[in-house]
């Protein structure tokens, strides 16, 4: 950045990138929303998984409630497909419809430790697994 | 790691590496407990607070219920002075009794974006600010 007077624009940054630091406690994420890059609100983020370790959020869990016809199904999407977007006060989600269509769901039971499950959704959504 | 025939020894640390890739819920964090490295229990998670873009957790909020004679106050710790300890099945928090009853308690309205109390919690424990 230029050492010039903060303009305008310059602010503008600045509080964009308190934006982008701002928390969220880890019992207020149920409700999150989720947006396409248009705006468009798809669904609602119910949990997120997160690596005990290091601390790192793995997948977000979320409901597309009559989205694209998806019922109260939850489906598992790694971390690393969503933006969270300040100005939306919530994710953007940037897979197609037709992934989001056959979306690997979020079974009951799910074995998070079973690398097969893992590797599967990130397959799906051509991610790299969250442990590499 | 050496291409050797995989023995205990080596068995062990798999299933150690696997259960440091432990996930868990966003909604399951509080109650976790808290132990010193002895294993004595000293108290319990309350929540995680996650930095929303990098989906990073930057502080547990942790109750000490009667532990050095500390109330029902909350006292945000930051994560870095978290281990997980897959044995106990909970965090170990390694800061001295002189620390802990000294410690910045987690006021009702933290201003999380208020650079000035994260800086005071981290100095407090003399680790780096999360956003670092």
């Amino acid at each position: 950045m230029r050492n010039t007077a903060m303009g305008t624009a310059s602010k503008a940054g600045a509080a964009a990138l308190e934006a982008n630091r701002d928390l969220i406690e880890s019992d207020r994420v149920e409700g999150t929303p989720v947006y396409r890059s248009n705006g468009d609100r798809i669904g609602h983020i119910e949990r997120i998984m997160i690596e005990k370790v290091s601390g790192k959020a793995t997948y977000a869990i979320m409901h597309f409630g009559g989205f694209l016809g998806m019922g109260e199904e939850a489906y598992p999407l790694p971390w690393s497909v969503l933006t969270y977007n300040p100005e939306l006060g919530g994710y953007e989600v940037n897979v197609s419809d037709e992934q989001l269509k056959n979306a690997p769901s979020y079974e009951d039971n799910v074995d998070w430790t079973d690398r097969n499950y893992g590797k599967r959704v990130a397959d799906y959504y051509g991610v790299p697994p969250y442990w590499l």
